[in-house]
């Protein structure tokens, strides 16, 4: 038997942990032959017992007598909760209340995830690799990533799959191909509406994928519909998207560091550190590029692909936005 | 590449639906290799549209971009929705509404799983599957198959794996072993209160279940923890179980006939027909008994098991609470 890994998850009685932890205790997102310590941990808050709402949820996955679950433990002291933890998905973050702005919102959740990030830092494995999930996603990894200065940048990524899945999908969808069909499409950016769906280098069997879809559609209708698609989603459902997301997240782990691994001749889109300004983005954002995995918990940036002045235009606005963002919460990096 | 087979899927707008729909996209119950055409059927009800029930279940489907999704349907209608299914998953059950008994409930719920039945009979292929999900699962499947008089009884079978789950866990959590360390036990009967699960032919890592658990801790704890499983979660949860049933969903289909099939020495608990009056129960009922599955759409109830008279007397209590059931829909199964 493999020896067990420990896996932290936060936020875990929301919505998006509901859709994600029978996943992970399955062995979708480490494999089936892979036992899994999960730890899920919520942070103290007033109101109601915290121990009360997480209790349905272990309940729910013991009765699951899921074969690679080693241990489940809950928790709300951060020491235990990330203590030696393999593997970290922050999915808890704190939802904008009415009247409070954007801005605002970032400020809130980067004191929680420089909290967190300080907490990783003392806690964890050496070795541990974090995703962060809870919004804005791109902004709490910068965070967490400079309150954590054992650990490279390398170590953290924030969740682009969900976008680039959607990208995959809306395109396939046009081409009336099969998503399995498309390949090497980017989603750069950030996790937000100035988000880049870019299918400059995208192949549709083998072929341009601008064969099969003529600039008119992709500028009007693809790129505005993918940047948009989460708050299409929130208003037909009622509630933020939560299977899909979880379902990007167990991807994007499986590739990274399940030993699932980016086709060979293909790539996701990754939201990683931008050391060394990769196409010119500027140092130190946790911007989304086109990655390969190994599976084994390293991925590489894909260097060398052509950009002409639209891209380098939507690829420049949403750095901006993520500057901003980093500006706002300048006093949490340093 | 596998020829895409049929899996259609009934209460698809509700939350056992939500946590099941997903999993079955990523390849979890038909395999990795097996495309899938995944049709959601809901009954056309007065009140809110179903399509705008449905909608973000798909848009969230759609945005998985999962390499075994095929097809994705949505309808209202029995015949397109059956039609030419390998697969049939239903979840959808009406449930019991203010003032309403439990008798009540069997009725209505009966009326619709009868004309599910007929459905299923007209318009699914000839070498269907069903699984039932819906309570009263195992009357509801006794209704449908009754009204399919083409197919086998042995084509349909309802959800224990569930109530099995629980069992292993409880008991291996007691035994302080693995959950993978039990094998060879057995929930009998009914999916409801007067289920018995039963540990007297179980081994834990090869000894016998008796010398891990006394009978004062399984006659007085065990066993009716087990039974009353389900209400102690609707109490922790404020809703019913949905995350461990799609779970137990997955479970079951992937052994009886995803491929997955029961250990050799072991077998799980299947809601099937009691063809024959196996161990002495009323023949015509759905009864779970224990079964071994080949993964390909086969499953033999385990049988010489030696059956004591403290056995004997669950056995046949939750036997009589299905002859009630069946008693009060006699007109539905003619």
């Amino acid at each position: 038997m493999k020896k067990p890994i420990k896996v932290t998850v936060t936020g875990a009685a929301g919505q998006i942990a509901y859709a994600l932890l029978f996943r992970i205790a399955s062995g979708e997102m480490f494999g089936n032959d892979q036992p899994i310590i999960l730890q899920l941990l919520e942070l103290p808050v007033p109101g109601p017992d915290i121990a009360a709402k997480l209790r349905p949820i272990q309940m729910e996955l013991d009765d699951c007598a899921a074969p690679m679950m080693y241990e489940l433990l809950l928790d709300t002291d951060r020491e235990r909760g990330f203590g030696d933890a393999d593997y970290i998905i922050l999915v808890g973050a704190k939802p904008r209340s009415k009247g409070m702005e954007r801005k605002d919102l970032i400020v809130v959740n980067g004191e929680s995830f420089a909290e967190q990030g300080r907490a990783i830092n003392d806690y964890a494995s050496k070795n541990v690799r974090v995703l962060v999930v809870g919004n804005p996603a791109n902004t709490n990894a910068l965070i967490a990533s400079h309150n954590a200065p054992d650990l490279a940048p390398s170590q953290f990524s924030c969740l682009m799959r969900l976008d680039h899945n959607r990208a995959v999908s809306m395109l396939a969808e046009h081409a009336k191909v099969h998503a399995n069909d498309v390949s090497r499409l980017t989603v750069w950016g950030n996790h937000s509406t100035t988000q880049f769906p870019d299918v400059a280098h995208t192949r549709i069997s083998g072929k341009p994928a601008t064969d099969f879809a003529d600039k008119q559609w992709l500028d009007s209708t693809f790129i505005p519909s993918v940047q948009k698609r989460g708050a299409t989603v929130i208003e037909a459902r009622g509630m933020s998207s939560a299977a899909s997301a979880s379902n990007a997240a167990v991807g994007q782990m499986h590739d990274w560091v399940g030993n699932g691994g980016t086709a060979k001749d293909s790539w996701t889109s990754m939201g990683i550190h931008s050391a060394g300004n990769p196409y010119g983005i500027d140092n130190d954002l946790f911007y989304a590029f086109p990655a390969q995995c190994d599976g084994s918990g390293e991925c590489t940036i894909v260097d060398g692909l052509s950009i002409n002045d639209f891209q380098r235009e939507h690829m420049e606005a949403t750095m901006r936005e993520l500057i901003e963002e980093r500006d706002a919460v300048k006093h949490l990096t340093k």
